[in-house]
């Protein structure tokens, strides 16, 4: 079996923090329960921060990005130079995640695993792994060597995000046909055919999908018989940006820095990370249920109940970071109510 | 049949406001759609604001309260009291709203329009248009001169939130058994029976959900024969600040200023409205799909798609409020995102 940083334990979520929030909860000036999903995520989060009233203020968003050989088989819809070019625009300040990021006062980071034209960008962060996967139509998407570095990569960014006091890390992607190496790795972690999960992804058409459904299944059955554990999968099938989630939310529950999870493919790394090492599945939390339909099988497998659902599908943690005020207004609800007692309120009839 | 001020045209949407939008949209750095219904949103909003690049800073939260002779008939799991206990706590900053209020930097008015012990509390607008409302098994709510009141009531409220510049209007509401008076007045304007939409409320059991389904049952029995109109409907099963809510959401619409509904209690409020005046709908935006059973019903009737869905049920606008980053972040996206050409990015592949 693949020996690996990722084994180590997490941390514990802190139990004597989250019986003080739920006895706080029970006290404030609302019927129990009024707030829904805003009460167990304050819960939540004062279990992961280990305070009775805990907060996010500081949130650290890194984006991976990565090229995936696949495109050759005709999986998207855009050329594959986009992935190099949105590098840009993130740093430029005009894509979608930019724009949120300066808007949640977030940090944020570009890390770019090795895209099929090798780039150097001011204000990205170039790892070079290697010029995109290679075709996993025809063999593995990578090298072992390579998957631990993808790995570390996403490690090290939450490292970096640590250290500059995140609260909350935000793990977003771009990689032109990342969809499709999601939906592969998703088939093997899930065990079901692609046509259970395929869908259109950034835009694809309905011979598109027919024929991405194909190029999942060549791949299945080429790499199956070689698959013993996640990790054989993850570099089978992965991207390097995939990888670099996965290792990112498994350093979050080694480090205890609280993760927000994106879309489909932000899940995909989710579920993975989940299986490499169990014990990282209380630091995750869901932020979208997406238009992607492999999206819920996925999510149900991790018994995740994601706040939004906005029919996104556009990546980069856009959904994450949308969910941020949600995350923080209900800390501050949390911190801010009065009590029964403070406001002169009568509860409940007996 | 019965007239007023309700009955005045709305402003009509700009819809060359909307194109101009819809066209922005078409060329932001992004997939098309794939930002879901946060792209309806920015383009509603710019047709409502009537320019291309819409935005949301100035917030308004008026919350309407009252209370409810029905209460009488045992339908409510906390006492009377507490509607009066809770506008000290609206003003003195400890309920839900007050928090979110003060983080989304909105302005908060609290309007009594008629409790069950008459009150004067420093901060609060009192209207004084009864000791709550009477019992409407066995009579109607109010008079038709308090229907007035109240409705104007709600229309006060959104002119002085338009006169303080308000770009969003959030009506919020309390009133311990408003829920039995909303399901009501939503069986007569759905016309179906009471058992098809009543829910739990704040907190009732099973023996309290029968009982509330048959005082709602016996009430419309006792009605139904003399209600020509809505307007007929609100003041016999309605409560004070449910008018008000109707009074506010048609003012929105008549003054071009954006509404917001909250949940159940709003939703009804809301389509009591589009029923006194229908063009006053496009005004209306949805924030939140409840608990509560029936508000799917309303919700429908609405053709409306609420941004959230978080288990809510608390009222006082809080709802509302959780969903005002949304509307300000899709806002910012259409206005900060890069176009294709800003970026020198690809378009998607012919």
């Amino acid at each position: 079996m693949s020996q690996g940083w990722w084994q180590q334990p997490s941390r514990m979520p802190d139990q004597a923090a989250r019986e003080q929030a739920l006895a706080r909860q029970a006290q404030l000036t609302k019927p129990a329960g009024s707030l829904g999903q805003l009460e167990h995520l304050a819960v939540q989060l004062a279990a992961l921060q280990g305070r009775e009233r805990p907060g996010v203020e500081r949130v650290a968003i890194g984006i991976f990005a990565g090229d995936h050989g696949v495109v050759a088989e005709g999986v998207s819809a855009y050329p594959q130079a986009v992935t190099g070019q949105m590098l840009g625009n993130f740093v430029a300040g005009g894509a979608a995640i930019s724009v949120l990021a300066r808007q949640l006062g977030a940090s944020l980071e570009v890390v770019d695993l090795g895209t099929a034209q090798p780039l150097e960008l001011p204000g990205v962060r170039h790892l070079h792994l290697g010029a995109g996967t290679a075709n996993f139509t025809q063999g593995p998407a990578m090298s072992a060597a390579q998957a631990r570095l993808a790995l570390q990569g996403g490690r090290d960014a939450l490292l970096r995000a640590q250290q500059g006091g995140a609260q909350l890390f935000i793990g977003g992607e771009m990689g032109i046909g990342n969809t499709t190496a999601a939906t592969a790795l998703a088939c093997w972690l899930l065990d079901c055919p692609a046509a259970a999960l395929v869908g259109p992804g950034t835009g694809l058409d309905g011979a598109g999908l027919a024929r991405k459904t194909a190029v999942i299944e060549v791949a299945l059955a080429l790499h199956r018989p070689a698959i013993a554990e996640p990790f054989d999968a993850l570099q089978r099938l992965g991207g390097f940006e995939i990888l670099a989630l996965v290792g990112a939310y498994l350093a979050c529950a080694q480090e205890g820095v609280t993760a927000l999870v994106d879309g489909f493919i932000c899940s995909v790394a989710a579920l993975a990370a989940v299986r490499l090492n169990p014990d990282c599945r209380p630091w995750l939390l869901f932020a979208h249920q997406g238009a992607e339909p492999g999206h819920r099988r996925v999510l149900q497998a991790l018994e995740a109940e994601p706040l939004l659902q906005l029919g996104l599908r556009l990546g980069e943690g856009s959904g994450a970071a949308l969910a941020v005020p949600l995350l923080r207004l209900a800390c501050q609800l949390h911190s801010e109510m009065a009590t029964f007692a403070e406001a002169a309120v009568a509860e409940r009839a007996p």
